[in-house]
C-alpha cells in the first residue's frame, strides 16, 4: 500500500474536532512504510503495568503500529477474533474504559464490563487476588483501573493472564504515556530519530507533580528515554519536591537537563512543548491543581508551540484554547484509540493478523 | 417475500405476552409490501435530536421499515457490520438503554455502554463538548440520554458523529414519538393513508403535560403531522398552561382542533386513543402525575378504544388492564426494538444490507 | 476426537493457579467420551429457577457437557450465533455477571448487561413484571438475580423467554450447584456411577445454614439426589434449625444420613468433603458467618479431604490454604463458565451445534 491509498484510507477515520489535525503517514514515512514487527512481537503475553519495562524502541514500534491502524480498516482481518477482554475499573472512568472497549471491539475482540467496581462489586469484601483467580478463566486480557497503587500487585498474585494498568493510585498509566508520545511523533516525526537535529529538539515543560500524578509520571518517565529528542525538561510545581521517589534515579541517570520551577508564566515563551495535568492523586481524592498555573489563549506561548493534556481539564486549560494550533490535546485524545489497539494486538500475540495488511 | 412467508417469519419473533398483538403485515400491505427507501435515505449521517426535523412521510418510511424488520431476520446479512453505537446514559434508563443495544446487537453491531454517567462517569468535572470530542473516535454514532435538556446542543459542539437524542430533560425523546407513531399505524393502518376515510380517524387524547414531558412532547408533535388521520386531539392536564413554548406555534399552525381539558374521565368515551404517561420532568427531579387521572378496567373507554403509555408507569395505568383489548401499551414496548432498528440502519447508512432482502 | 487429542486441547485452556488441578477428560472417560445428549435436549426453552427441577441424569449429563466444552474450543462453531442473553443484575455481582456473560461471549452469543439494577435501573418504580414484558423482545434469555426471593415468580408472570435465576435472595442459585457437582464429578468421577463403590462414597460437611444462604441451599437440594455418591452429610451451623422449610421434606425422605453439629472442629477430621459459604442472607442485608468457624491451615483436615467454597470469601477460609492439596475452591471457580456454558447451550436449544464436533 503506498502512501496515496494509506492517505486516501485515512480519510475515511474521524479525527479531532479542532486544533493541529496529525497524519499518521508522516510518521510512517521515517521508516519507509515499515513497522519494527520483531520488536513488538516481544511484548507477546507480557504485562503491560510500569513505563521502566519500555525502552524508546519499543515506545516508536508501538507508535508505528499505532500510525499503521490509524490509516488502515483492519477489522476485516478480525485481528482479536475468539479474544475476550475485561475492563475492570474498580475506579470508574468513562473515557478511558471507553477507549480501550472500543480499541477491543474496532480489532473484533469482545468485551467484559466492570464498569464501577465500587457501585457493581466488590462489597462483599473480596480481594483483589481472588478475583484475579477468577479472572484467568473469565478472559484473555486484563484492563484495570484502580484507587490503590498496590492493586496491581495485589491482583497479580493469582492472575495468569497479562495485566494492562489502566492507572492505579498514584502508580502509573503506562498506556496514556505511549499515546502521549504517539501524539509527539507523529506531530514532530523526527523525534522518533536517533540523529534529530538539534533545531527539531523540544524543550519540554511538564506542569504537574509527577510524584502524585500517575499520568505524568508515566509521561516524564518515557521522555527521560528520549535523550537525542529532548533538549530540557522543566517540571513546574507548586510542590517542594514534585519528583517523587519513583522517578529520582531515572531523572539523575538521564543526561536530559532538568529544571525546577513554580512559575509556568515565567517559563513559557521558552517551551516547545507544555505538557498539563488538573488532576492530583493526593490519598484517596483528587485535588485541581491551582488556578495560578492555567493555560488560555492570552498566555505567552512560543509560535509554534504545542499543548498537550490528558484530559479531562478543568479551570488549567481554557476552552479558548480549542480553536488555536497551540492545540495539540485533541489530537492527542484522538490518537488514544489507535495506541491502546497496538498495545491489545501486541500482548495478545495477533501481531500477524495485522502484519498481512502491509 | 410474499406476505404468506412474511407472517410465517414473524412467528419467529416475540411479540407482547398480554393486550392486543399486532402484525407489522397489514401495515406494509398498505404500500403493497413496499418500503420507502428514498425518504429514509436521506437520513444518513443526520443526527435525531427532535421530532420537528420529520414530515409525515418520513415518520410512515420508517414505521415501514421497522415493520419489515419486525417481520424478517436480517441478521444474516450484518446491516452495522463493523458500527459502534455508543449508549451514553447520563441519566440512567435501563429500559431505553436495553431498548438501542438490542436494536444494536440484532443487526450485528456493536456497542459501548455507559449504563450509568452520573455513577460511573464525569465526577471529575468533564464538560460534555470535551466528552463529544473523545466519542469522535470512540464509536460510530451516540445514543445519549441526558437530564438536562441543553445537553443536545452540548455535546453536539465538538461531536462529528449523528447523535440519538434518547431523552434530554424536558427537552425530546424523538424514538419514542416514532414508535408511537409505528404502534398506531399497525394498528389502524389507514392512518397511514393521506386519504384515511373520516370513520377511521382518531380523536386522540392526551393525558399529561406536554411543556414538561418530554415523551408526550414529542408525540403531540409528530400527531400534529397526522392532519389527515387525527379528527382532533385532547389534551388532559391539571396545568394552567400545559402546552409549553416549543409546541405553541406547531398547534396554531396545525389545522387539528386542540382542546383543552384537567377531566380526563368527562372526555374519556369519546376519545379513540387514550395516551397516557406517569412522569413529569420538573427541574432536577421526577413527579408523578396526579391519581386522580388515572386508568383502570372500570373507566369509561369506549369499547374499541386503546391506551397507550411509555412506561415505566406507576398508579396512573393499572395492571388490571393488562388483560384486556385497550391494552395497546404492551404492543407498543414490543415495537420499539424495531423503530430503533431502522432508525439506525437508516443514519448510519447502511440501507441497501436490508433492501436486498425485500 | 481421542483422549489425547483432548488433552492436547486442554491445553489451551487456563485452570486454576493454584490447588487442585483437575482434568475434565477424567469424567468424561467414565462415559467413553460420551455426552448424554438425550437428557440435555429435554432442557431446551426451559426456566432454571430451583434445583429441585433436576434429577442426577440431568446434573451429571449437564458436567458431562460442560468437561467437554472444557476441553473444546467449540467457538468456530459459534453455537449461540445470532442469541441475546440479558445479564439482569438487579442485585449487584461482578463475579457471577461476568461468569455468565463470559460464558455467552465464548460461545459466541451476544449480551445486554445490566450491572446494577439498584443503581441504572429500577428509580422510576418499573414493576418486575413490567420489566419482565419489556424483556420478551429484547433478548432471547434473562439472567436474573435479585436482592428478593419473590423476584423469580414476579418477573415470570409477563417474561415468555427462559429465566436462568442466578440467585434470588434467600431462594436459590441453582447454577452455582451445578457447577459445584460439576468440580466433585471431575475430582471423583466415580461418584457420577449408580454403582459408586463404598471406598469412593463422600462423607460431605457443609458449613452453613441452607434455610437463610441459597448457594448452600441449592448445594445441599443436588446432594441429595446422589444418593449412590454420599455415604453421610453433616450440616454444620450456629442456627438451631439450619434447614428452613424448602429442605425439610427432601431431607426427610432422601436415605442419605443427616447429621446437625454447631463444632466443625469436631467433624473435621472425618470429612471427606467441606463445604463452605461466609455470606447469609438475612433480611435485606448480609452477615458473615461466625469466625469460630474459620479454617486454616493448621485445621485437623483428613489427608485428602478438599475443601469448596463459592467465593467471595471472607475469614472463614484463610489464604494459607489456597497452596495446599485441600483447595478445590479455585478448580471449583474455574470451572464456572463451563457449567454456565453448558446451561445456555441446553436451554437455548444450541446443542447440535455442539454435537457436531464430537
Amino acid at each position: 500500500m503506498n502512501t496515496k491509498q494509506m492517505r486516501r484510507a485515512l480519510t475515511e477515520f474521524a479525527t479531532n474536532s479542532k486544533g493541529r489535525k496529525l497524519d499518521p503517514v508522516d510518521l510512517l514515512r521515517r521508516t519507509d512504510m515499515q513497522v519494527d514487527w520483531e520488536t513488538l512481537s516481544k511484548l507477546a503475553g507480557n504485562s503491560i503495568v510500569n513505563p521502566r519495562q519500555f525502552d524508546r524502541e519499543t515506545v516508536v514500534a508501538i507508535a508505528q503500529l499505532a500510525a499503521l491502524l490509524e490509516t488502515r480498516n483492519v477489522e476485516m482481518k478480525k485481528p482479536l477474533d475468539g479474544k475476550i477482554a475485561i475492563t475492570a475499573f474498580f475506579e470508574a472512568s468513562t473515557r478511558t474504559r471507553l477507549s480501550f472497549e472500543s480499541a477491543v471491539l474496532r480489532l473484533d475482540g469482545k468485551v467484559l464490563s466492570v464498569p464501577d467496581g465500587q457501585v457493581t462489586g466488590i462489597a462483599k469484601g473480596e480481594s483483589l487476588a481472588d478475583i484475579g483467580e477468577m479472572f484467568n478463566t473469565y478472559g484473555d486480557v486484563v484492563i484495570m483501573r484502580h484507587p490503590e497503587t498496590e492493586s496491581v500487585d495485589e491482583i497479580q498474585k493469582n492472575l495468569e493472564r497479562p495485566l494492562i494498568n489502566a492507572g492505579n493510585g498514584s502508580g502509573h498509566h503506562p498506556t496514556q504515556a505511549l499515546l502521549d508520545w504517539y501524539t509527539l511523533l507523529k506531530w514532530r516525526p523526527e523525534l522518533s530519530d536517533r540523529s534529530c537535529p538539534s533545531e527539531k529538539k523540544i524543550h519540554l515543560g511538564i506542569v504537574g507533580t509527577p510524584g502524585s500524578m500517575r499520568a505524568v509520571k508515566s509521561f516524564l518517565r518515557l521522555s527521560l528515554m528520549f535523550v537525542d529528542a529532548v533538549s530540557k525538561i522543566t517540571l513546574v510545581s507548586e510542590m517542594a519536591d514534585p519528583v517523587g521517589l519513583d522517578l529520582t534515579e531515572p531523572i539523575e541517570e538521564s543526561p536530559i537537563p532538568i529544571e525546577i520551577t513554580n512559575d509556568v508564566q515565567e517559563v513559557l515563551p521558552d517551551l516547545d512543548v507544555v505538557y498539563v495535568n488538573s488532576i492530583a492523586f493526593l490519598g484517596d481524592s483528587y485535588r485541581n491543581l491551582d488556578s495560578r498555573y492555567g493555560l488560555d489563549a492570552s498566555s505567552k506561548l512560543k509560535p509554534g508551540a504545542v499543548i498537550m493534556h490528558p484530559l479531562a481539564r478543568n479551570e488549567e486549560l481554557s476552552e479558548d484554547l480549542d480553536d488555536t494550533v497551540h492545540n495539540l490535546y485533541f489530537a492527542q485524545a484522538a490518537g488514544a484509540v489507535f495506541v491502546r489497539q497496538a498495545v491489545l494486538a501486541a500482548v495478545l500475540n495477533r501481531l500477524d493478523r495485522i502484519s498481512d495488511l502491509c
